[in-house]
């Protein structure tokens, strides 16, 4: 067990993967405070508070920003997922601990990049190009696995 | 590998996210099994036992119940990765069993009951409320594992 | 960490999960494919080049095949995330190699079959059966792993 902890590639790992989770996790709480703001909500019950009966009803509809915030956070989900998963298991298969930096913090910047530019909005192309960075370090060390330790 | 599963807190970690993972998982059954009950489809072939041509257009709706189970689903998905990330290099990180242990249980049970304040509904802040627990027990396995761990 | 890799259980866990996790990123490549060429975006800014002012803003639309394509997109979220999370625990607890290889392959290969049915489209219940193949796969891990290693 210790072991495991020691291992540096996994410490980096842990670290960069808890930064871009925190990070998504606050796309919950913005989405949450637009809500309330801009007084935008999903269910019957979220209004109560504003308002009684055919008064509250009007509270139940979409609001461009939270719904700015909800595909933000939905490309994060569809995105850190499988940075996890391939990325904990590429970390578990003895990379190189320079290359394995490299990958996780290139991936880390791309998604804080792709965050900023999606919120601003800063002008496409910024947003597909730090979406597609994030892509290819997937894939990159999905390549990197499949070759080193391919067993079907 | 022997020895990663004696360890008793990543045997706790399996245990909860699987049971967690497990609750996620019935709300496609469930979603699946309302989609027939209301006959409220998003696919054209997903209809086509219940009509034809025209006929089967007019299930090609949204469901208010089909809707809000939708989202109790998208709501685990962006809390639930999180734990499971996050949980999981916790757990690798060496805690503490009865800390390790106190976070597991009261992040399983908050969202069993953010589910249930979900789908009754009950009114807020029930449903904020277990939301709020189970983000705060994520971020304080992200800051125990920042703290100890860090490697950037 | 040579021991961990050096288990062909993970090794074959970590071929499967890197393969369906790569045909989930497709998705994304796909949907950004046919927002261009349907010409249906749903940001201001990613319509900015084909037009100036009112002339951009008839390409903020829904279009039923990139709909399709999200749908896609998050019901391989909704299915390859527990995949992901009880597949690996799963695979830590020592389970023998060729039940585990049977779980992985028939896993993969039902999602593959599930994302087929869902854009040909084929008819159902090809897809539902498919779902409910890659559901069972993953509810089988599940038991296996709470059977044999249940600490709560």
């Amino acid at each position: 067990m210790a072991d495991l902890m020691d291992n540096k590639v996994l410490m980096a790992f842990a670290s960069y993967a808890t930064i871009v989770l925190s990070k998504m996790m606050l796309m919950s709480t913005a989405t949450a405070f637009f809500r309330v703001k801009k007084k935008a909500f999903a269910n019957p019950e979220d209004c109560a508070s504003f308002g009684k009966g055919e008064n509250a009803k009007k509270y139940l509809r979409t609001d461009e920003s939270v719904e700015r915030l909800r595909r933000v956070h939905l490309n994060d989900l569809e995105n850190i997922v499988p940075f996890l998963g391939i990325g904990l298991l590429y970390s578990l298969s003895g990379p190189d601990l320079s290359t394995a930096l490299l990958h996780f913090r290139i991936f880390v910047g791309a998604r804080i990049y792709h965050t900023m530019a999606y919120l601003l909005p800063l002008p496409q192309p910024n947003r597909g190009l730090a979406f597609f960075v994030g892509f290819g370090v997937t894939f990159s060390m999905a390549y990197s696995l499949l070759r080193n330790k391919l067993y079907l």
